[in-house]
């Protein structure tokens, strides 16, 4: 098998954790990078792994998408969805005839944008289940857990999914690919869209703090309601149990940081949108009511907006 | 007329404010005081006013309510709501036959505990509309409005009413009588109930910036909206234009710091219960739903139960 050409756009800790895994399983990996590009052509991305420390040596560095030399199989994209980045505008010069447009990010609906600037490419959609952590220039932290969902945008699976799936696996990375990635997306949001947010509303408290407060144990469950039944109108028939197994889900995790919160901490900007402003969107062109949604993206906006 | 006998309970900026000029006007006026014992007997408290300086030189300065050596015609009760203050426990001693109780406190449904502790007593319901801050040991800065709407709880006057009425007035206090106070305190939540806490949980915001960003703004009318639906829901017949009237009252005003932000920025405890606990405890004892207040109300308790 020829190996693949992928170009990962964002190396932040997702980025270069499956960039790496990739690369460091056969993959012709390149990376185009924004800060620490010379420390990064030099030494590369060291990766501390709880299965096992490694370095992702990228095929190229490069600080434009057009210094790239090749046309990928793949552009993976694991930046974050937050305004500023305009994910369309950066890939398009290497956007090739049958390139593969692979988005590595959180939220819902974050597809469409880039779905409708490359109508002709296919899109691969992918939810990480993984904690991993920038600690420094070309310096990350894996620390829990790293499998992956894939699955064909909208919905469905092809062979370039199905050849991505190969490359995951063959890099122990755990894939399974979902053929309604879509609302796998919904699925992972009815935890994100309350623990995130309400971590950093609340005040910078762990999931544990969270739900042994029994009002905000309550508008956890109220969001997650909300998401659900968002969810299911737009068609995803997702169960309503999905609140108690979320619940049930965490209070078995260890006291737990969201990633929301960390980026507070760090002072990095929030993926208010992609986690809360477009479910909100969704619900208003529907007429559909989700006003414990509508309150914490609200308050979020405040936040972020005048804290900075 | 004979002079009253007052005893205030609570020589915060608000008790201070108007037991100081009840004193000042005439009345025999005396303190309970929690800290600044020895300064308050020797100094008395120093109000910067507006209006124009004063002191407050109380005629009892004590510790314990024992202390005070009258039966007092009014006990001014002007602490705040919070746990951890038993009114109660702290004025029983000094509750004579003929004492009335007025309450200067911030909240709805707060005389509940009090008319039940002393079902043989008059309770006098008031809001107090100012602007004053405690700045020091007897140290008190008075720099907005002042006026106060005082009632018999639940509802009506009496002679002790009025003649609180003619003292506040003698003492350039503009005061009014609402023989509806409890439909009064209904009427301040809804100004109260959004801005005091989305200022606080919104990272430390004024009131201007809440009223300039869309989302917040729709999340403040809805607060009001829930605040309004469930007064009439207990029979007060508030109409819906006080969510203009409070939003265009607001838009006047200039940047303003909620009472709620100014206590969280010098690590005073906050009035949860009082300004939005009652009112979720009210709504569920109706199965009224008020999911934005009750959001609210969820994060601001995290706020206050993890950052103290």
């Amino acid at each position: 098998m020829k190996p693949a050409n992928i170009l990962v756009v964002g190396t932040g800790a997702v980025g270069s954790f499956y960039g790496g895994k990739l690369s460091v399983a056969g993959a012709n990996v390149s990376a185009l990078v924004r800060s620490d590009y010379e420390y990064l052509k030099e030494n590369g991305i060291k990766i501390k792994s709880i299965n096992g420390d490694f370095v992702f040596k990228p095929d190229e560095v490069v600080q434009k998408v057009d210094n790239y030399s090749k046309t990928p199989d793949y552009i993976i994209v694991s930046t974050k969805v937050i305004p500023g980045i305009n994910v369309e505008e950066i890939i398009r010069p290497k956007v090739g005839k049958n390139t593969a447009i692979v988005l590595i990010q959180n939220g819902i609906d974050i597809e469409e944008p880039v779905a409708k600037a490359f109508p002709e490419n296919e899109i691969i959609s992918c939810l990480a289940f993984i904690g991993v952590s920038k600690t420094g220039p070309g310096q990350i932290n894996h620390q829990e857990y790293g499998r992956i969902v894939i699955g064909k945008y909208p919905k469905g699976k092809s062979e370039k999914v199905e050849k991505l799936q190969e490359m995951f696996n063959a890099s122990d990375v755990p894939c399974i690919i979902d053929e309604n990635i879509v609302t796998a997306r919904w699925k992972k949001l009815i935890w994100n869209a309350p623990f995130n947010p309400v971590s950093v509303i609340g005040g910078g408290v762990t999931t544990d703090v969270i739900i042994n407060n029994s009002e905000s144990l309550k508008l956890v469950k109220n969001i997650m309601n909300e998401v659900i039944d968002l969810a299911n109108i737009y068609g995803h028939n997702l169960p309503k149990n999905l609140v108690d197994e979320n619940i049930a889900l965490t209070v078995k995790m260890k006291p737990y940081k969201t990633s929301m919160l960390l980026d507070y901490e760090n002072n990095r900007r929030l993926e208010v949108e992609a986690i809360l402003g477009n479910a909100v969107r969704l619900a208003r062109k529907k007429n559909f009511p989700v006003p414990n949604l509508e309150a914490i993206y609200a308050l979020l906006l405040l936040l972020t907006e005048n804290n900075r």
